[in-house]
């Protein structure tokens, strides 16, 4: 198996923050990730001059010049994070510090997960629509919380995706996914998007809960609990 | 159609830039894009106080505000791009102006196309491996570009993905798709990424090419070629 992490923490880990500080050290990364969301739409939608973006590519670089703390290495859970089961802050689908991330939020409901949000124009595949891989990541990701909701923490096997329409661009979706059946490890699941008025994309999957000597050689890096 | 994209542009639309100034135009772009590529993942991956990240937020807020230039609206295509069938600058996948986007490259190969990138700790699901929708996302992505290639541009009806492995961070990928048939309007795909030891995920795929009537539905601000 190639895909077992080699990368240990090379540098000393600061310990996580806790109560109030952690509280405060998460809305910092919101708000962080607030304002690089808005950049990013900012930055793919506007024309701007070469001589702009070049000045504004300069100040970016001094920006990342100042984020000089603790780097997390491959595979390393970040502090403010709950692995497995809870907060991701920097997940690329629901992270509120992702820059990538929609973000999506999503809550338990109608007898699985309901993932809520709105693709932006950084997510466009055809014009004026998302990415259909986007689709996939929304469903991926709403499946993976209805497992765990379900008590049945797994990892994709696989998943297959039906687009009966292209999802529109700043429209509010719902994404809902729900655990229909279980054999053995393997988790069978249901999911869709939807508009207000319709059914975009359906989709099936099936998850599996790895063993624990497995789950161990996939993530060396788990806390203890 | 609750699909059809009814933002128009509402300001005026500058003309395209072509030659040098459209060389310049993307070189820029994309030397943004590399800039913003490694402040996102800057941001997820440092532990910074939660003083300094405002500090970084107040900065990042007033970058934004320098884009001052023509906004593109929903379904509007950026004056750099080629669409249908050429260069995409703010694809989340491919384009080089895109934050979100690994980026991947693809060249025909293999009697289809070949993409490669490296994704990075931002498209990160399981800790150190790619989200599984990001698989999904690059195979996507490839076989519409597998259709394009053989002459057949499309649209994804379904998509079947099978994650045999995690697919590590920071290793080099190599997605394959290729045409296996068409049958009508629909087109049949397979696809596969690959490390340089292992196929971690296979996909199967039916796009359509749309008739023209529907595709000036879903895309009335294509520019007639």
């Amino acid at each position: 198996m190639n895909a077992t992490p080699t990368a240990t923490p090379t540098h000393p880990v600061p310990a996580p923050p806790a109560g109030e500080r952690l509280d405060d050290q998460r809305a910092a990364i919101t708000e962080l990730g607030d304002e690089l969301r808005a950049l990013v739409d900012a930055v793919v939608r506007t024309e701007t001059p070469p001589d702009v973006l070049r000045l504004v590519t300069d100040e970016v670089r001094l920006l990342t010049g100042q984020l000089t703390g603790h780097r997390r290495v491959r595979a390393e859970i970040p502090a403010v994070d709950e692995f497995p089961g809870g907060v991701r802050m920097y997940s690329p689908v629901t992270g509120p510090g992702s820059p990538l991330a929609p973000p999506m939020r999503v809550t338990p409901g109608d007898g699985g997960m309901i993932g809520r949000c709105t693709l932006g124009i950084a997510h466009e595949g055809p014009p004026g629509y998302g990415h259909g891989g986007m689709s996939a990541m929304l469903l991926d990701e709403v499946m993976g919380w209805a497992c765990a909701g379900a008590g049945l923490p797994g990892m994709t096997v696989s998943l297959q995706v039906r687009y009966r329409r292209p999802v529109p661009l700043e429209t509010p979706l719902r994404v809902h996914a729900r655990v229909t059946g279980t054999e053995g490890r393997k988790i069978f699941l249901e999911g869709s998007i939807s508009t207000e008025e319709d059914t975009v994309v359906t989709a099936e999957a099936v998850f599996v809960t790895p063993d624990p000597d497995r789950t161990r050689a996939l993530f060396p890096e788990l806390r203890a609990e």
